[in-house]
């Protein structure tokens, strides 16, 4: 080894000890005669002293380091005079008796501090600079704790982790495939897989009981802010299970987690909110409990009073903002504006203010007299101070989704989503299918082999919209970290769901042929479900990206910067995978 | 849950209870009003009893249940009359009282036995039925327990582990890229690692001190017996060490693994021996040194005899097989085609046998006389009862590897491999670079990374061929389990390797410019190594292949035969990544 101690460890109880340390030069000060360098590697800061009268030479060469030299020195541990209580080595410096410079460095692109001066475009090029930094290290420290502690309670459960191939079969159901062209089977191409879904469920077939896997899935989708094509997914399936097997035993695995991860101790279950309840209560099947601002729906109240914006309307509802009767003319504009963004695609909103007096001063008074509004005051238990902000529109459900966005924004505007707070909850009963105006034609809400629920089987024939799921999914935060299904263990009824989905038998038998009849062997009962790892990890981290918990993560292009991949090919590689590209301008 | 226990946790204190199993029918059997059912799942097996007495309704149920019907059944636990031994749950049997078919089965197309009656083609076609096979599935739950073992040591050692991505670029030195088309990105392909080498590399210049990664790789090789299009590696890669830190750690772990897996103490250190010794005493880098049957040389006692064949030789050598003096012609014979097989390419085989009265006989005897053949009896030590075997050629090296096909050839033949007996060396100071015939050139022995002997660095300039390097390859029992490196952290030197391989440096910056400024930037001195995991694993499984200890392996055309890939695409998928299909005929 180059070093005896790490840049970490070094407390008062080694005073007088020599030691040899190395690392990277973080900042080095000049002192009348002496020359202090900060040495740094993954455990910690050192402070290192060269004493000019002392070695005149040592500090000399000292002088010369430069930021991110990487170094090796040899010194005697001592007290400081000054001691620094933000550092945990901070009671101690090392007198330097020896110094070798093992690698200089040229003056990096950015500063390595957790306030770096490097935008975003740099520190992705120069990522093996940026991942010297505390704050980005932490992240992938925390992300590997995190995979440790999911493998001992898994493993402590009885599953098996077990590897599924990546060069896989394609399946154009569900979103677009990254493929794979094989050279070995030309005009063939593998694909890599959105997610084990198919091979776990074999795996259940062939009796493997408990399975999990921490995996890369790949989805070849235009990227937005939160995804990237390749992620990690940490995959589960059980056997001879019911849907409150698998809730309770991945709730003890969330609880094991905050605990050992963030040191929060959750005694409660979490809260199981039917989807539609959800939808009806926050317009989001991942609704963010940290705060309420529940929805409250005002058809009967505020209909029929003149005003043809609601009189029109199929949906009108709001919520009510504690203590925010105080927003300023503009800052209600500001709120107007947010919500007719385009993403959004609000028409207007109205407001209601509730007055010292208990009045209520509202953007539509012309309309509505103080009965009525005080009908509407009383529909959120509204308080002098509080302040009611009312979306509505020609359809329920974009409507509630709007409304949604307002509600957390102003969660945010409030401060009520504190990053270190956590509200946990499943969201349960999902819809089987949803419709899908692209298609023209049902789509699975999950995936196609998920169980509806018993008691609505008999509506897959009739009025198959109807139909509920053995779907569920946790959420934190309003961030759906992970979800599943009890899924279909019998041949004649997936195949009936693919039919409801439109495939053809001989459509059905091509693409999940294998999986149907796997199922003619003996499938058991089974289900299971997925958590997006990086999702979570930036959770835990307190990241509002999930760039940052990704050692090397590609930008909006999908691009990796640093390696410059994709890139053009060479035409022998082309050639023998018999490709041409033919880029139609 | 289907069940309150599995079939494999009764024991004879449960007698009385009553329990609710779920599982697959292994066997039935009729017995005079009785019907007995095995029932399997992953934990064990245990009999279930109907009575046609008590339960007629019951029993005749049962008695049509055919072979894998996947069943319920709540009974009580009982004393067996006639205990099974062989059983963990052979004290054991549940009176059935209840029973419900939860999903039956076709006949399956072969028997779910540890001795099957199916073919490979067929068991990898049903691999869902195969993996219900006990000796399969066992080493799928080694696999998860070797994995758990190594993470909680490289844990321990504070190694972190850090996913690198999957899409990375295209690296034309070195093995064939698979490679995948970007629709983002259209004409570019990203590649698939064939290691996270250069990654795991930055992950050091970014100061993470200790990564490792079980982590998938990808090779586009002609498929031979032991080789996967994907496998996986246990990657991992350490700062500020130097080669002895390296061999010591993970010799640690392979101690560790040995110990927790397979339940063997290995106390002495393991063997180090050069690659020149094990080239000139086994004639091979990857010595099985279960046996001795080290080379003797016997150019000096053997040439000048008017042998031609061994007069004209460029190497002599041969291996005393102890006891095998009674060969007979018939088993001499077939060493003899056995060496001049094609794939071995030796033109003949000399034989010389020690008998009872310490004379020797020969197939060369007209050439010499009893003088010089007890000159090779004493060069071997060779005792009364001793086969000696002997090879020569006009390429040293050739016929090194020659006689080390036959020296395993005589271990698998006089039982000297077992596979319950473990014999772990390091094979270290590898050369440099090794001539290609195919590419007229150097090549990198390991990789283009690798550091060289600090001795031996001033020879890069004049005789580059005999540079060794600071890597080290682990060898199980004639298999390499793993092997790495120190690495080059100098830019300059890196440019070096990189001139000497016949890189153009524009060709060298384009493919490795990011890991050259890399270096720029304070890289500290690193090396690692690399385990094949699936190896490994079937070593510790004592498996000939390394396919049954892969859940769903590919066959020798690359093709996963389950799944049916790879296969044809659609074409709109094509049109997307602007590929068009151009197979020459």
């Amino acid at each position: 080894m180059y070093r005896t101690k790490t840049c970490g460890e070094l407390r008062l109880s080694d005073a007088g000890t020599t030691v040899t340390l190395a690392g990277w030069v973080q900042r080095l000060r000049k002192m009348g005669g002496m020359t202090f360098v900060d040495l740094r590697d993954r455990y910690g800061i050192t402070q290192i002293v060269f004493n000019n009268e002392v070695n005149a030479d040592l500090c000399e060469a000292a002088n010369h380091l430069g930021r991110e030299y990487v170094v090796q020195v040899t010194g005697t541990v001592s007290e400081r005079s000054n001691k620094n209580a933000n550092l945990p080595t901070g009671d101690i410096e090392i007198i330097a008796g020896q110094l070798c410079v093992l690698n200089p460095s040229e003056i990096p692109p950015f500063t390595i501090e957790d306030d770096t001066d490097g935008g975003d475009d740099l520190r992705m090029k120069y990522r093996y600079l940026d991942l010297r930094r505390t704050a980005v290290r932490k992240n992938l420290e925390l992300r590997h704790k995190m995979t440790m502690e999911v493998r001992r309670y898994l493993d402590s459960k009885g599953f098996l982790e077990i590897e599924t191939p990546m060069l896989v079969g394609s399946t154009p159901e569900g979103a677009r495939d990254f493929v794979v062209p094989s050279r070995m089977n030309q005009g063939q191409f593998y694909a890599l897989p959105q997610s084990p879904q198919t091979l776990k469920q074999l795996l259940m077939v062939s009796g493997m009981d408990r399975y999990f896997q921490i995996v890369k899935c790949f989805r070849d989708e235009d990227l937005r802010a939160d995804r990237q094509p390749e992620f990690t997914q940490i995959d589960c399936e059980m056997s001879y299970v019911h849907q409150d097997d698998i809730i309770n035993l991945f709730e003890g695995m969330a609880k094991h987690l905050f605990k050992e991860i963030r040191g929060i101790e959750l005694t409660e279950p979490f809260q199981r909110m039917p989807w539609a309840e959800a939808m009806k209560y926050y317009g989001s099947d991942k609704p963010d409990l940290r705060f309420g601002m529940k929805f409250v729906e005002l058809m009967d109240i505020l209909k029929g009073y003149g005003f043809s914006v609601f009189d029109n309307a199929e949906y009108i509802g709001g919520i009510c903002a504690k203590g925010a009767a105080s927003y300023t003319r503009k800052q209600i504009d500001q709120l107007t504006e947010f919500v007719k963004r385009p993403q959004i695609g609000a028409k207007g909103m109205v407001y209601a203010r509730i007055e010292a007096d208990g009045t209520v001063k509202s953007s539509v008074d012309k309309f509505y007299s103080q009965d009525v509004l005080a009908k509407v005051k009383e529909a959120f238990a509204a308080e002098p101070g509080d302040l009611i902000l009312i979306l509505s529109g020609d359809d329920a459900m974009k409507t509630r989704k709007q409304l949604c966005e307002l509600r957390l924004e102003m969660g945010n505007r409030l401060g009520l989503r504190d990053k270190n707070q956590f509200a946990c909850l499943w969201v349960v009963d999902f819809p089987m299918f949803e419709w899908s105006d692209e298609e023209q034609r049902l789509m699975a809400m999950h995936h196609p082999f998920t169980h509806p629920k018993d008691e609505d089987i008999a509506l897959l024939d009739t009025d198959p919209a109807a139909v509920r799921a053995d779907a569920y999914d946790m959420v934190i935060n309003g961030v759906e970290v992970g979800g599943g299904s009890i899924r279909i263990h019998d041949s004649k009824l997936q195949a009936k769901m693919f039919e409801i989905l439109g495939f053809t038998p001989e459509k059905a038998q091509e693409q999940f042929g294998f999986l149907m009849n796997a199922f003619k062997f003996g499938a058991p009962p089974h289900g299971g479900l997925a958590y997006g790892l990086d999702r979570w990890v930036s959770l835990f981290a307190g990241l509002d990206s999930i760039r940052d918990c990704i050692a090397f993560p590609k930008n909006n292009s999908g691009r990796d910067v640093m390696l410059d991949a994709p890139a053009a090919l060479d035409q022998k590689q082309l050639d023998e995978l018999a490709l041409k590209i033919d880029i139609k301008e």
